[in-house]
């Protein structure tokens, strides 16, 4: 099974073999282009292959990598940073202008701010299509990129303990990262204020795949001294229903120096970044604190992902760099479970409640149920992946 | 005579010679670039030219497909997309922008809301200047890649029944393409409420070129019947006094299923896109709606003029595509008339009164007019080409 | 001493030996691109090196004279070019977006808004950075450029009159040039209404420097006589009290026919550009009006630098260009007094007082002063360069 001309929506469109082979292959490019010694750095040649970066909200971070790893392969990039600049101010679909880029580029790279949207683009376009951050539902490639990190650093992604820390509530990071880690092996804790807590269906779906339920603490020196992974995110006041209630979180999800002292030597700093306070600069030259090697990583992470999609590179068939625990529960299944499943229009059951999905802002735009085994049987929307209201 | 080292501002600015020496020159490009079976492209080398992309409005699809081809050509760009961001920001006129940018790259398109910038700009730069379109003026490549798709669709352009369709008046897109047809031999009708009427100037000046003035009506079920192409455009709301006059036409103009089962089986459906209602998504997956191929088809087509007026391909010297009907009658003479009448100073004459010309917009700008052979002989603005008032 | 790895923040970060190299480096890169013969230009091979453009407030004309000079040396290019497409608008600090950009490409330049930023970006950066205009602090290749005009035009650098002509208080582009071509063995003479006279750190600077004070006057006809360049600049409404105190000037500022009348034949005019009305369109035809071939060299000035800091080519060992007068005087002392002077903490002396100094935009970044032999010392701030208030 080939990632040749397929997409990248979520996680769950690799398999866990799927992601091994990314992770073998980041790994090449990062030798390629001299990541960790730039002078021995590979031949590079030139190749024609168009990358369309499709922004209808600024990141510059997620932009500058995906361009920059396109670069790294040898080829080239067109596309818009600003939904201002694009057809979208004129009224035009995210389909129709999938469409369009289709004949303009040879892959494509959508971020916008409705949930689902990228699956629309996918559905429209004919080059593979690869989720660039859609709203609050997924950005797969930020959680290939922080599972290449944790894989260089602990030379495994199984056995793992990993702190999701901060804002656990609203951020597709770590809920995209806390499925994932557990498909491979790994464990979560949850440390984060109440108002703030990882969402229920995220625990039922890492209980249902590990057959544990990650624990929750509202303080990190509850379980600082068995980390293995601290991934911090950002409290953010507009969150919180006063200054009065942000404020007395606000100074306590910080990592700084006197975390680093209780922190145990192995335990690594991950952060999606851009940071604003909740990571102090003073940490920065801690060997621990590896958020900018994280960020930089994203390169040959996307380079990988790229040459899959667009075949310039077969996947290796074997690749052994897993722990085997949770290999045959997950696969193939897990790859999309979704994906094989029976669908419903909704004319049949009716539109999907959520107000960031894509389908209550295109017109033009039938949405779409999955129908997920269970009795009673459950129904996620195709687009956004919010379940049908009772 | 060829193309190298010219510019391209309208349509007139080609004979239909080099207009077939640029749809030949496409045919190849498709071809190069596996436009209609990729396996089948060819082998990619580095060009070392520069493209500038200088748009003072934005237009996301004449952008990217320019930078495509010259990034399908080998070459590369620079440029900007969008008009805070560039030097006009600061009081720069258009004139000096063209100087500057033809010390950074080789060849350039602008596109400019203000009618005549881009004559201004190819007045300004050493390197060829390709008009992407200068507000209701014109925008050649739009007109070169319908006829591309046409040609390819029905094998000629000539004999050929073409219906305009929607808003003929405020359309630089249908003035143009409905000119050009008649140049080749082909014949229009124009379809539109009486509102938004094709202007008197082009149907003189197509009654001129082929000794038939095109019909007009109303409704598109007067000429379904006897149409090769159908080529839709947005009838805006802003264009009508009231919002009530407004629908009574906005749900008519609309191609959908039920237009397409009464079309003849060879009636391509054409629109120069973003579309918004004019053209329902249900008949997307019609083969004769074109208009997505229609899109891909710009990048050949730029591929094809930019190789031209670079030098980079000696335009081919016979091109037996059209029918002769009236090659005789428009060459060279139909190849800007204007370029060989007698100029006129602004001082001479008087200022341009369109408010939307460019010699309005800029300071240091002095209007000139060409005074057209006639009697009395008349005068068009050389810049936006309007009309002296009486 | 090699350029190698190095940063470009202000001119005094190059010796005048280094300035030789650059400008001889940047004669064989305008052979090499066909810069006055096109037909004349090398063979293109593809680069494996990304320029990072980070513009942080927008500026097109420095912008696509980098990124052309990176294509033209076959490499390519990532950047944002506009400050709300970029993290910023997230809080990032300079110094993240730095780093974060450190892992995307090979070398960057920055412009922003405060003075000092580019400091702060060179200190945090793992990849060499060039300042492209930090607020009114510095553009050191817009000096370059300026040399490398007047090095063709005249045959040298030294001995020659250099006019500095309309708003020299708030102009860093003349404080800089100024004072370089007073190391390199040129005089000035400061021609500016007086609310905009050159300000007297710069007159000391090159006092200091030469031994001679640059003559002031208020009006060109008393040197233009002398003059082998006359370097015009923008006179702004805004910095004078009311507008009447604007028209008593703005209309003497310009460099129009009857100024060239008077000129020396040999007298050449260059200006920055844009351009608003300071020098007539009527003296572009003029070959003493040589601004846009000015604005031209920034392509061959730019690759010669960036292939310089990249290690691409070893700096010529020997140039002879200049004249040895103030060679020893000037070497090696002149390249960055600062870095070889011991530096001060804020928390030791005080914030810097200069409201567009970047320490006082963000957060985690602490002062820091150079203390500057003398009886008393001089402090200047180490980010802003402005001298330590009483």
């Amino acid at each position: 099974m080939s990632l040749a001309g397929r997409d990248l929506i979520t996680m769950s469109d690799l398999s866990t073999d799927e992601i091994g082979s990314l992770m073998e292959t980041a790994g090449h490019m990062a030798e390629a282009i001299g990541f960790d010694s730039p002078a021995a750095g590979q031949t590079f040649a030139p190749l024609d292959r168009i990358l369309a970066t499709c922004f209808f909200e600024p990141s510059t971070r997620t932009r500058l990598s995906f361009e920059s790893a396109m670069l790294r392969l040898g080829g080239s990039v067109v596309g818009f940073a600003d939904p201002k600049a694009s057809s979208a101010s004129k009224g035009e679909t995210v389909a129709d202008t999938a469409r369009m880029v289709s004949g303009y580029a040879d892959i494509m790279v959508i971020r916008h701010p409705s949930a689902g949207a990228a699956r629309v683009a996918a559905h429209a376009a004919s080059i593979p299509v690869i989720n660039g951050g859609d709203g609050p539902h997924a950005h797969p490639t930020q959680t290939l990129t922080d599972l290449f990190c944790i894989q260089r650093k602990h030379g495994r992604l199984d056995g793992l303990t990993v702190g999701l820390y901060g804002d656990l509530k609203y951020g597709r990071t770590v809920h995209s990262l806390g499925t994932t880690m557990a498909r491979l092996g790994s464990r979560c804790v949850c440390i984060a204020p109440e108002q703030l807590a990882m969402p229920d269906r995220y625990l039922d779906e890492m209980e249902e795949i590990s057959g544990e339920r990650p624990a929750q603490v509202n303080t990190l020196d509850e379980v600082l001294g068995e980390l293995d992974v601290l991934y911090c995110t950002r409290v953010q006041a507009e969150r919180f229903p006063s200054e009065e209630e942000y404020q007395k979180v606000a100074g306590v999800f910080v990592t700084d120096a006197s975390v680093m002292e209780r922190a145990p030597e192995s335990m690594i700093v991950l952060h999606p970044l851009p940071r604003v306070d909740e990571v102090h600069p003073e940490i920065d030259e801690d060997p621990r604190a590896c958020y900018f090697e994280q960020a930089g990583g994203g390169v040959p992470v996307r380079m990988a992902l790229m040459s899959h999609l667009l075949g310039l590179e077969a996947p290796r068939s074997s690749f052994a760099g897993f722990g085997g625990k949770h290999e045959t529960r997950s696969e193939p299944g897990r790859a999309r479970p979704q994906a094989e499943s029976e669908t419903l229009p909704a004319s049949a059951i009716g539109e999907c409640t959520n107000d960031k999905c894509i389908t209550r802002q295109e017109r033009f735009l039938e949405g779409e149920w999955y129908k997920l085994p269970g009795d009673p049987p459950r129904y996620v929307c195709a687009f956004c992946e919010e379940a049908l209201d009772g």
